[in-house]
């Protein structure tokens, strides 16, 4: 089935306290961006990418497609005030049917058989949410008051969120709320039950100094 | 008031790969173990330390603290089953009132500003557990169900787990529960309430084998 990838990289970077936005920060030499259209574009062959980009990075974003010879597979479109906004805009240059994966584009040690996976449950089931398990105990907070989740039951969770066209596209036909955090959520809200698939711990979402310094490490040990 | 470390290093590292219990990996050639001695060693010039180790490695600890010079404040005691029993064997060397940190030995990159904070929540509430908001969403899992838990309300829980000894001795005076997952949810079961204090991202459990890598660089970061 035709397969797109919506990546959305439309933040501007606040907690890693650099001018440039995270998603432009260079990972041995290359923009985080890169290594994420990169692992998508190699996953598979009639993979199309939709980039979201904040209006103001559009030429770097322009730059990388450059680097990477995909001109021809890569659309690139701004991004709107939430996240949901952003995917929004990138849903419109998804045809349907297709398998769609939504992904953070500061995560960008994605594997390509996490997105074979993803893909493969999303034609299955409907969807495909990665998520892993907590290694850490979670409270929940509630003003001062915090109770313990069972950490048996806990799951980290990560992108490529990945659905069905026929899902995806209904449930983004409807007005922001607050609780849309992610794709699962907005899809749950559609009255769709989404599906969990194991996710992969190394899939990190670049957030601060330090997750910069654990991808240069894995980077490396990949290229061993 | 006096101070006592509990640090408990009784496991057996299954998800590390490696023959070696983790607590005795090297990082920049010192066991993980050492760093954590060292810390909270440097922390108060009176903090006296219970090492909590497997009857089988108690050689190696005796090592660590050989090659920290802490002989006179460092004791040793064996594990038990689960870690409550661990904590509970390192318990009995602690004199009241005291304030008690109770921390993994693999979290070997705490700093001594947590430990200080740790001991002035503790005075003046009784207890402080350190956690950290959640940076990817999190999923509550039942069999296949699960629910979003609102990430501005997720605490990821990390240690020194610290407390007035009052308040921790006599919630260790009990039977084993599956539910002790850690020391706060043992003095929750006694009927007291147990009070948070923000964590540090760089404060990671050292689990897999990308955790030592990632510790490699925030140690190294340091160092500069």
């Amino acid at each position: 089935m035709k397969k797109y990838a919506v990546i959305v990289a439309g933040g501007s970077g606040q907690r890693m306290g650099t001018a440039m936005p995270k998603q432009f920060l260079l990972l041995q030499q290359k923009p985080l961006l890169w290594y994420s259209l990169n692992t998508f574009l190699q996953a598979f062959d009639d993979m199309e990418i939709i980039l979201v980009l904040p209006a103001e990075n559009i030429a770097e974003g322009e730059q990388i497609i450059k680097d990477l010879n995909a001109g021809n597979r890569v659309k690139i479109t701004a991004g709107g005030t939430a996240r949901f906004h952003s995917v929004q805009n990138g849903l419109a240059f998804v045809s349907a049917p297709s398998v769609v994966f939504v992904h953070d584009g500061v995560r960008c040690l994605a594997s390509k058989e996490l997105i074979h996976r993803c893909y493969e449950q999303a034609l299955e089931k409907g969807s495909a949410i990665p998520a892993v398990a907590a290694t850490d105990s979670i409270r929940i907070a509630n003003g001062t008051d915090h109770t313990v989740a069972d950490r048996n039951h806990v799951r980290i969770i990560q992108t490529p969120q990945t659905f069905l066209s026929a899902i995806l596209l209904p449930a983004f036909n409807t007005t922001y709320q607050d609780s849309f955090t992610d794709e699962a959520t907005v899809v749950e809200a559609s009255g769709q039950q989404v599906f969990l698939i194991e996710g992969e711990y190394e899939n990190i979402k670049i957030t601060r100094p330090a997750d910069l310094m654990i991808a240069e490490q894995i980077l490396a040990s990949r290229n061993l």
